[in-house]
């Protein structure tokens, strides 16, 4: 295990309060837009929270007004123009790793999102795990309109689950913004707030998670990914081991004891 | 096949009407928890449903104004507090063994939910394959709240598959209530019904259901979670042989004849 | 590759607009049923499409006032009435094959649904990839009021990803009429539009299709498909090797080159 409070990223802003730790992209004059270095050092970060023992929670926050504006234009898709296939798939790996260590990084993520979230920016409010937003917050699909495929970081996997297959098709194949208002109406959005309230309800609700049994959220974190495509016969034997392992834990003991006490439970996370 | 008419639960009350079985749970001073022995019960009784000759839809009903308030505290988390593996295994696998036996029963089951509606109580009407409630409603997956995941009895598999990923996640690791109102906007409740009008919609549908082709009825519940995870094509070869039994029943001649005679089909279940 | 636009089908109308390709069931008098000739010849029309030089989107439209009524009860559903099971097999494959071959055809599919659109007709609207409809659309997954089970051409794999596991049992177990406010509500219909403006929406939006990158589309719609039941890793690979493929579309250089000089790109589909 090791501790991330002192990180110094190059390429983001790490805050933390408590346990919770929040990450903030850092170009607010270009709406945040993300590069090779960035999605490296954030692929990199994601990967050690794994064995953070000092965070608990992980916020996505806006910088600026806005969230994040996705593959800078001239940092990112000017390059991959003419790159070889070598190049280009490992580009692609990275950026889906990315994504698959915000999925395994077994800490529950909430995005916060205000302004712009677009593209890879609206990615990585897919892959995580809660999803806050402002009536401002504008979040497109928007690969089609750079030629590309809706396919971009496990979008036609995920996005279909969280709104439904016929809306995701809309967003991918169109490219169009969803609107803060559909897209809480559709599930993408747990909740809407204004953007001056939006980072206090984020650390708010992380901080409640924080405060939870999150040794078992990180458990529930594996399963709802892992589950992904099990049968269910074998899903509820999953769950059933998985659930028993949690049954070990002190935390259950001692929400027993506290409501037997009468008391509010305080969880220690093991 | 077997006659379960005269069925008699020493720990849920059984009633039938016509072919249709009602279960209420019975300790509505407790809102009705779940123990040991009536987990055993009613997985033990929707296994013997495959068999049953003289049932075709199952109602699952409140008591007292409330539907189920979860495994007890006393006679199950207690014991479960410092139980060895070997016990919690056994433990979580009958509980998943109900869901599984509910999924492989064969005929509809529908939830009929008045008031607390809280941790397995909350898996019943989610294994349930039609879900009706009151605007007293109060659903919860509140393991979180006892130090557990959320991954308990198939939530994290079939929660996201009713609500949409986004919004199952919020309840499961959060544990909090899911209103009447937005459990209906989300799809997790199919409508919503006045206290005193619940049972008897639940009952006018689920007799509506029987007196339907409840062969193909089975078959319907079976293709819907034999294909969770299938791949497109696979379902589709599936459902092509599904249907071309169907088409051998009784029960797909009836209705031609009916409509040639301008009659409505009398249906039999064969 | 070959050329689809002077294709004179025998049991549905064709017509040609630029790049995209409407089809019309051609029997209103009926409601537009389907025959076995109909399926087939629309099986054998979408396999045609994959190596369709001149068509990028497709429109199923309807044709005085309705979409599809289904298979036509005495051409089909008669003869299928004591039909041997070979018979039976054939024909549920041949209209499982037309799922298929839809899904496989490698373009979108936009349905534009007006009045009836009822069993295999309402599987038409779902095996598409967008959906309009008006609010005189009535579509029903009426199977089970012919005896049949709802798992036909693919209904109970694809429903519950496009309305949500509850809402698609409820479907098909009663074959109640969908309403069109509440299909939109649920994410079945993308839109609604008054009868007068559907098809000139619908053909709006093929043609924003057709002129957005259409190789890229194709790999979106293979996708969404292909990465049905994966694994949400094994999703994430296969996102990355198919956008490096469409990293080397000269559509992708056009879009960035369009950007760089301000101009809006003009896409070749190559």
């Amino acid at each position: 295990m090791t501790e991330l409070a002192g990180l110094k990223p190059q390429h983001f802003i790490w805050e933390m309060r408590g346990r919770v730790a929040t990450i903030r992209l850092n170009r607010p004059e270009r709406k945040n837009p993300l590069t090779f270095d960035s999605y490296a050092e954030l692929r990199d970060t994601f990967r050690a929270l794994v064995y953070a023992s000092d965070v608990d929670v992980v916020v996505l926050a806006p910088n600026g007004g806005n969230f994040c504006s996705g593959g800078d234009v001239h940092d990112i898709i000017g390059p991959l123009v003419g790159m070889d296939m070598k190049g280009l798939l490992a580009f692609t790996r990275m950026t889906g790793d990315l994504v698959k260590a915000m999925i395994g990084c077994g800490k529950p993520v909430i995005a916060a999102v205000d302004g712009i979230c677009v593209g890879a920016g609206a990615i990585l409010a897919m892959a995580s795990d809660l999803r806050l937003a402002t009536a401002q917050a504008k979040c497109a699909f928007l690969f089609t309109r750079v030629g590309l495929a809706g396919c971009d970081m496990g979008a036609c996997a995920m996005l279909p689950r969280i709104i439904g297959q016929g809306r995701a098709a809309e967003l991918l194949y169109t490219g169009r913004v969803m609107g803060a208002e559909e897209g809480h109406a559709w599930g993408f959005w747990n909740a809407l707030h204004d953007a001056d309230a939006l980072e206090d309800e984020a650390q708010a609700l992380a901080q409640r998670l924080a405060a939870g049994p999150v040794f078992a959220h990180g458990i529930t974190k594996t399963q709802l990914n892992q589950e992904w495509n099990m049968g269910l016969e074998q899903a509820i034997e999953a769950e059933a081991q998985a659930q028993a392992i949690c049954m070990q834990t002190r935390d259950f003991e001692r929400a027993y004891r506290a409501f037997v006490a009468r008391e509010k439970p305080v969880f220690q996370g093991d």
